[in-house]
């Protein structure tokens, strides 16, 4: 493999742009290429199998692409998914996902005794973050909640605003909550809310966000393996299998600068 | 064909059962067979041609399994595949889709100048409504506005209670909506927050809702055709083309009365 390869991301829609915009900040010299599944979209309400037989679909589309490395941008799909393509991939190509950085950052600190856990069904259901966090820290107290709404507020523009305050009040509501000491926020969109979180917890407790954790252990998955790029000669790339102008406009919530995406109707 | 085939339903997902509870309401003999796609679930989001592509394949399973009429009981479908499945039909099956009856009321209704058109992305970015109520009533005035969260508010649970309250006024506040006399709920979905419009608009305004209209066209189409039947001997059929727990959970938001949905991944 050699340096100048691109980085390959996907993600189910346009969430996992965030963390491409992370990984772009922190490694600028990166090549990306980015790979939204809107056709499916969201992945939150799929089943696990689904998944799966997706992320193989899109592995493949990101090999051809030469990619080398490959970064699952979406929770839902790194807890159905990651084994799957990880048995796939065969140690030719590494696989990072967006649950094992936040996983390790949390049970690294040790203040934190009882940890609020949201994110879509699809991720909440598999149990994913609460086996990884007790496989480490078992002393470590667990509560998760599937905040089915918050992805699709978001998308829809519903952030800082009453709207979304109302929302998020009424989840955040949820009893088990009012004792924690940290919130993971398990889905790529919620970086968009989480000063609101913040403020619901009344600055009170830390909020785990996958982005930067991401990117850092994109980066150091890179230096370890003597493949990080030191000049980028090619744009980023922005691939959908389904395309709207409305997905391009609202690209634009989720990465810094202007996106144009490109359309490969890869099921059909 | 017979009288005692079955009445073939199909949308992106559940909401579409607002309407098989309407058409099993009003003809109770008559057995349907229902299919979500909720692998592509929500449809809103979609483009025409995605839209176009997946109508056509539940279209060949809807006559696979024999039905002697088509509903498509999603106003996004509606609006993009009704002429791609007319055509694919072609005068073979009849077909309705929940559109033109409700336009065919509004027009109609000679008390109405100003309507409003709330529904997805997809609805009211076709332009559909606008178009045919032209057509038969030339001094209409119409104003339509995408609605995009409304439809996974009300799958997320959210509907007669603050939160959705809080959604609504937001989008109603629209101020070319201050002096419509009727307001047409483009999305099956919404007959779950009818009396929440109607109530914003302090009961001043008519609320439009397909349900009982197209449940109303279906009757009229067979009774045309002689093919109302006037015995049913099978159970109704609930396919889905990915399924989860989750899905059969929401089915009771929309259909009174317990649904078994089968798994049929037609896209595999």
């Amino acid at each position: 493999m050699a340096r100048n390869q691109p980085i390959g991301i996907f993600d189910s829609g346009i969430g996992g742009l965030t963390v491409a915009n992370a990984v772009s900040g922190l490694l600028p010299e990166e090549e990306i290429i980015y790979f939204g599944d809107t056709a499916h979209l969201p992945y939150g309400d799929k089943s696990a199998e689904s998944i799966q037989h997706y992320s193989l679909r899109i592995t493949d589309f990101l090999l051809e692409k030469n990619c080398k490395l490959i970064l699952i941008a979406c929770n839902t799909a790194s807890a159905a998914a990651f084994e799957t393509v990880e048995k796939y991939l065969n140690g030719n190509v590494p696989l990072v996902n967006v649950i094992d950085p936040v996983v390790e950052a949390v049970a690294a600190d040790l203040s934190i005794r009882k940890i609020g856990i949201i994110g879509t069904k699809g991720t909440i259901k598999s149990g994913v973050y609460e086996q990884k966090l007790k496989a480490l820290r078992p002393d470590l107290e667990t509560v998760a909640l599937a905040t089915a709404l918050l992805a699709s507020m978001i998308e829809a523009g519903f952030y800082n605003n009453s709207v979304s305050q109302a929302v998020i009040n009424s989840y955040l509501a949820y009893p088990d909550f009012s004792d924690i000491q940290g919130m993971i926020m398990a889905c790529t969109h919620y970086p968009l809310i989480e000063k609101e979180v913040a403020s619901y917890f009344n600055q009170r407790i830390k909020i785990f966000n996958s982005n930067n954790l991401v990117a850092n252990r994109v980066k150091k998955t890179l230096e370890q393996l003597d493949l990080l790029n030191d000049a980028r000669q090619n744009p980023h790339h922005f691939y959908v299998s389904d395309f709207t102008e409305s997905f391009e406009q609202t690209t634009k919530i989720f990465f810094q600068g202007e996106i144009h995406l490109e359309h490969s109707p890869i099921w059909e």
